[in-house]
C-alpha cells in the first residue's frame, strides 16, 4: 500500500550542481513514462494490422498486414524528415510550423516528443489501410500514407498542439480541446479514409449489382479481431496517458476514464444492438469499444468518470449505427473505421467541451468545439480526394477484379498467408 | 550502468510550495508505475482469451472470445459502481466497505488506486470463462460475471485488503499474507469456476456415456494457447510488481520471483509428466508456467528467490496433477483454471507463509494461512454455487445439446470464426 | 504539455534520515524503468515465437512454440544459478566473473538487475531456436539451450559487461562500444545458430538432391509472422532503453534510434528486393525491421537520428542480402536468423564505432569494434559446434526423416497445433 507520509526528496545547501540534478531527474521521469507511452502506442500497429485482416478475406491477409507494417515505416521516416517540423516547429502564424526538420543535436526531451509523436502519425495513417482493404494497390497506398504522414495530419496538427517551440496554432489559441487527439489524429484519420473508400469504390460483390443490397463478406478469422481490440485497448492507455507528455499524478484519471469509455463503448454496441435487433456480433462488440475509446481521447484529462462512461456509452452506439448508415449509402468501409474513428470521434469532442469538470454545458466552448471538427473535415476530406485522385489518375489506385477475385496477396506480394489451409490456393505452392 | 553516487535531488530554503512539489513529483513515480502495471495486468485479459479460446473447438471461438472480451467491459462498469466501495471503502466492521461508490471528485491517486484495482476484478470474473466454456449461455455467463464482480470478489477482498480509507479487514488482522492475490484473485475465481462446472455438467462427449472413460477433446489453436500463456507471463509483471501500489526499490525482486516461478512452473509441470510418465503438453507446459505464477502471486514480496522457485516448481507439478484428479472427479474444466488458480493458488497462499524472509516455516503464520484459504471457499463456493444455481432455475445457464453441438458460435453469436476455413460450417456462409 | 519551469523537489535542513530517503527515491525510479524494460524484453519471446511458429509448416507450430516456451523458463533458472555470476561477478581476471551466483539476500538493486539480464540471456538463447526448427529433437534442443544460458553467453558476456561487483571486461578495458548487445547477444546467438544448422543439415527436401537447387518451403502462417515482428519491435524499446539501467533522459534519443532504424531496416530490405527483382515478400519486410532493430542496437546510445536511420537502412540490405547468401551456400536458416542477428550485429557494430556523436569515423574504434566483433565468432562459433557436435554423438541432435515428414508436432509431442484443420493430421484425433 502506498505510503502516507511526505517524502521529502532530498536536501543539501550550496551546491547548484547537484540541485542540478533534481531538474534532470524530473526529466528523467518524464522520459520514461513518455517512452513507455511510446511503445504502447507503437504496439497500437499490431492491434490495427490484426483486426484488419481479420476482417478481411484470408486472401488479402498479407496485403492488409504489409500495409501496416509498412505505414509505420515509412511514416517514421516522413514524420523525422517533414512532419515534426510542419506540426510542431516553430508556429508564427498559427498554420503550419517551420523549424525542427530532420531532428538532430538538439536536447534529450525533444527526442523524446519526436518519439511519441511519431507514434501517432502512425496511428492516424494507418486508419487508412482498413477502411480501404481488399482492394488497394500496395505502392498507391503507400504513397497515399507517406502523403498523409508528411503533410496532410502534420499541418492540422500544428493548429491545435504546434509552437512547441515558439507561436501556437490558430485552434489552441480558440481554446479548442482535443487533449489526445480525438479529432486531430482519429477524425482526421477517418477522413482520409471517407476519401479513400469513395475514390476507390466498393470490393467486388459488396452490394448486389441489380438491387443494390448489402451483402455481408465476414472476415477470416475473428479471434485476430478480438486480440486485436484488446491491443488497441492496452494501447489506448499509452495514447491518452502519454499525451501529458509528463509524469503526473492526473495520468490515473485519464487511464480509468479510458478504461470506462472503453467498457462502455462495448455496453453502447451491446444495447443498440439489442434494441434494433440486430445480432449482437463480435465485431460489433469490439469496434464499439473502440468507439468509446476514440470518443474519449478528446476529454479524457477533463472530465469526471460519470461523464467518461456517458461519452463512451454513446460513442459505441454510435459506431453501430454508422455502420449501418454507409452500408446505406454504399460505401464500402472493410473494417468500420469511417464510423469509429470519424463518427465517434466528432462526438468525443463535442463530449469533451460539453462535460468540463466544474464547467458542464459550457455553449461557447461546445461551439469552439464545432469550430475544430469542422475544420478538421474541410482540411482533410478535401485534401485526401484529391490525393487519392491524383493517385488514382497516375499510378492507378485499385487493382483489376481479376486480381481482385485472386487476393491482392498472389497478385500484389506472390506470396500467401496460410498455404497449408486455404484450399483456393494450393496452385500456389511448390 | 547504474550510477553509484548519491544524487541529492534538489535543495531550496523557505519555500514550502516547492517543497510540496517534491511530494508531487513522489505521487506521479507512484502514479506511472501503477498505471503501467494496470495496463500490464488488463492485457492478461487478452491473455485469457487466448488461451481458453485456443483451448476450446473452433465452433465455439467467437463465443469464447466475446465472453472475455464483455466480462471486462461490464466488470469494469460494476466494480467502478459497486464493487470498489464495498471492497475498498470505510471497513468499520472489517467484513466490507461503505463508502467511495461510484468514484468521482476524489483525489487523482484514488482514480489510479481504482484502475488498478478494476483491472484485479476483471481477471477474478475472468477465470470462469474457460472453465465453463463450449457449453454455457452468453447473457448467463455475463449476469454471472457481473455478481462475481460487484458482490463476490470485493467483499472477500475487503476482509483482506479492505479499509484504505480507514478500518481494516479481519483476516489482514490477523496478519494474513496475500500480497498480489494467489487467494484473494486467483482462488476465489476458481472456486467460482468450481461452482460453476458442478452446476453446468461437462461437455456432451467429454465423458463416455458406457464406462463413464474421460475423452480428451483437443483444443483448436495451440499458437493461441502459447501466446495467450506468454501474454498472461507478461503481464504478471503489473499484477505482481504493481500491487506494491508505489514506485519503490522492493519491486525488482517482486518481478524476479515472478520469472523464477512462472519458469520453474513449466519445469516442475514438465517434470511431473516425464515422471508419472504423462505426454508433456504444450497445454501443461503453459498451465505449468502459469500455476507458477498464481503460487508465486501470495508471497513474491516476501521471499528469497530459491524459495520462489521452489513454489514455483511444486505450483507447477499440482497443476498437472489436479487436472488428473479433476477428470477422475468427472469435473469438465475446459482449460484447467480450478488447479491452475484454485489449487495453485492454495499452495501459494501456503508458501507465502512458510517461506517468510528472516521467518522461515513460522507455525502460526502457516495456521493463519489456513484461515485466509478456508474462509476464501466457505464464501465464494457456496455463494457462486447458489448464483449459478438461481441463474440455471430462471433463465437457463446452459446451451441444449442441438446447440452444443452446433457450436456456440451459431447458436449464441449468428457468426463464425473462420469462416473460410471450416468446413463445418460453409453451410452458414453466404 | 511537459512543464518548463523548473522544479526543486524536496528541501529540509538536518534531517539525513530524509535526505536518504532522496536516494531510495532515485533508486526507485531507475527499478520501475528496468523492470518495465524487463517485461518489454521478456514479451520478445512471444515474438520469436511466432515468428519462427509462422516461417514453419503447421506440422512443427507446437515443436517451436514449445521450444520457445521452455528454452525462458530453462534459461531463466540456468542464468539465476551460473550465468548471471559468471558475467556479472566480480571479474578479476577480465574473462568471467566469480561471485553472485543463486543470488539471495543481496540488496534490491542486485534483483533487478538480474531480472533485466536475465531476459537478455532468454533472448540470445531462443534466436537458435528459429534457424534449427522443423527437425531438431525437443530435448537435444533444450540440452544446448542451457549450455548457452549457463555458459558460452555469459562469459562472453563478462569481456564486455562484465565486473559489475569489481574488476571489468577485457574488451570494456579497450573501449568496445556495444551498448545493449549487437554482439554480445544477438550475434552470439546467431553464430551459436550457424553452428547449429550447420551440425543439423538441411530440411529433407529444402535442397534438391540432383541440382541442389533451394526450393521454397512457406511457412504455414503469415498473419503470426507479421504478429511476431511487431511484438519484436515493440520489445527493442525495452531491449535498448532498459540498456541505461538507470532512468535518464536519454532513453528518448535511445527509442527514438531504435524506431528509426526499424523504420529504414525494413525500408532496405524493400529497396534491395526492389533493385535485384527479388519479390518484395512479407518475411523479408518483417525481418529487414528486425535487422535494422539488431543493427542499432550496439550504438542507439551514441549516435545521432539521421546515423540510425543510415545504420538501419544497411541493416535490411544486409538481411536479405545474406539470406540469398546462405541459401547459396546450402545453409537451411528456416527464419532468417544468422543474416538478421548476425550478419546485421555485425555492421552494427561496426556502424556504432563509426557513427559516434563527436566523433565520427575514428578508425581506433573501428578496429576495436572489429575485434569485439571476431573475439565473439572465435568464442560463440567453435564452442557451439562442439556442444552440439557432443548432443548429435550421445543423445542425438536431429530426428528421424520419418519423424521429420510426420512433423514433429506428433513424433515429439503426441498433439497438433491445429487439429481441425489440418486434414493430414486428422488420423492423430480421437
Amino acid at each position: 500500500m502506498r505510503r502516507l507520509a511526505l517524502v521529502f526528496t532530498g536536501c543539501l545547501i550550496g551546491l547548484p550542481a547537484q540541485a542540478e540534478e533534481s531538474v534532470v531527474s524530473t526529466l528523467a521521469a518524464d522520459t520514461i513514462w513518455v517512452v513507455t507511452a511510446a511503445a504502447l502506442v507503437f504496439f497500437m500497429q499490431a492491434g490495427f494490422a490484426l483486426l484488419e485482416a481479420g476482417m478481411s478475406r484470408a486472401k488479402n491477409s498479407v496485403n492488409v498486414m504489409m500495409k501496416n507494417y509498412m505505414d509505420v515505416c515509412l511514416g517514421t521516416l516522413m514524420f523525422w524528415l517533414v512532419g515534426y517540423g510542419l506540426m510542431f516547429g516553430n508556429n508564427v502564424t498559427g498554420y503550419f510550423g517551420t523549424s525542427h526538420f530532420m531532428m538532430s543535436d538538439v536536447e534529450p526531451w525533444d527526442y523524446t516528443v519526436l518519439l511519441f509523436q511519431t507514434m501517432f502519425a502512425a496511428t492516424a495513417v494507418t486508419i487508412c489501410s482498413g477502411s480501404m482493404a481488399e482492394r488497394t494497390r500496395y505502392d498507391a497506398y503507400l504513397v497515399a500514407s507517406a502523403v498523409i504522414a508528411a503533410f496532410i495530419y502534420p499541418v492540422f496538427g500544428s493548429w491545435v498542439w504546434g509552437g512547441l517551440y515558439g507561436g501556437a496554432g490558430w485552434l489552441a489559441n480558440m481554446g479548442f480541446i482535443d487533449f489526445a487527439g480525438s479529432t486531430v489524429v482519429h477524425s482526421i484519420g477517418a477522413w482520409c479514409a471517407l476519401a479513400g473508400i469513395i475514390v476507390l469504390g466498393p470490393r467486388t460483390g459488396r452490394f448486389s449489382r441489380d438491387t443494390g443490397e448489402a451483402r455481408n463478406i465476414p472476415g477470416h478469422n475473428l479471434s485476430l479481431v478480438a486480440l486485436g481490440g484488446f491491443i488497441l485497448w492496452l494501447g489506448w492507455f499509452g495514447f491518452n496517458g502519454g499525451s501529458t507528455l509528463a509524469a503526473t499524478a492526473d495520468i490515473g484519471l485519464i487511464a480509468l476514464n479510458t478504461q470506462l469509455a472503453a467498457g462502455a463503448g462495448a455496453l453502447g454496441a451491446l444495447l443498440f444492438s439489442r434494441v434494433f435487433r440486430v445480432p449482437i456480433l463480435l465485431t460489433a462488440t469490439v469496434n464499439g469499444s473502440i468507439a468509446g475509446l476514440v470518443g474519449i481521447t478528446a476529454g479524457c484529462a477533463s472530465m469526471e468518470p460519470q461523464w467518461a462512461i456517458l461519452t463512451g456509452l454513446i460513442a459505441g452506439m454510435i459506431a453501430v449505427a454508422g455502420s449501418l448508415i454507409m452500408e446505406r449509402m454504399k460505401l464500402d468501409d472493410v473494417v468500420g473505421a469511417v464510423p469509429v474513428h470519424g463518427f465517434a470521434g466528432v462526438w468525443g469532442t463535442l463530449a469533451a467541451g460539453m462535460f468540463v469538470t466544474g464547467d458542464l454545458f459550457n455553449t461557447h466552448q461546445v461551439m469552439v468545439q464545432l469550430i475544430g471538427i469542422v475544420a478538421a473535415f474541410v482540411w482533410a476530406f478535401p485534401l485526401s480526394l484529391l490525393t487519392f485522385g491524383l493517385i488514382r489518375m497516375t499510378m492507378g489506385l485499385r487493382v483489376t477484379t481479376a486480381e481482385e477475385q485472386q487476393g491482392l496477396d498472389v497478385s500484389e506480394h506472390y506470396e500467401v498467408a496460410y498455404p497449408e489451409f486455404h484450399k483456393d490456393m494450393t496452385y500456389f505452392r511448390q
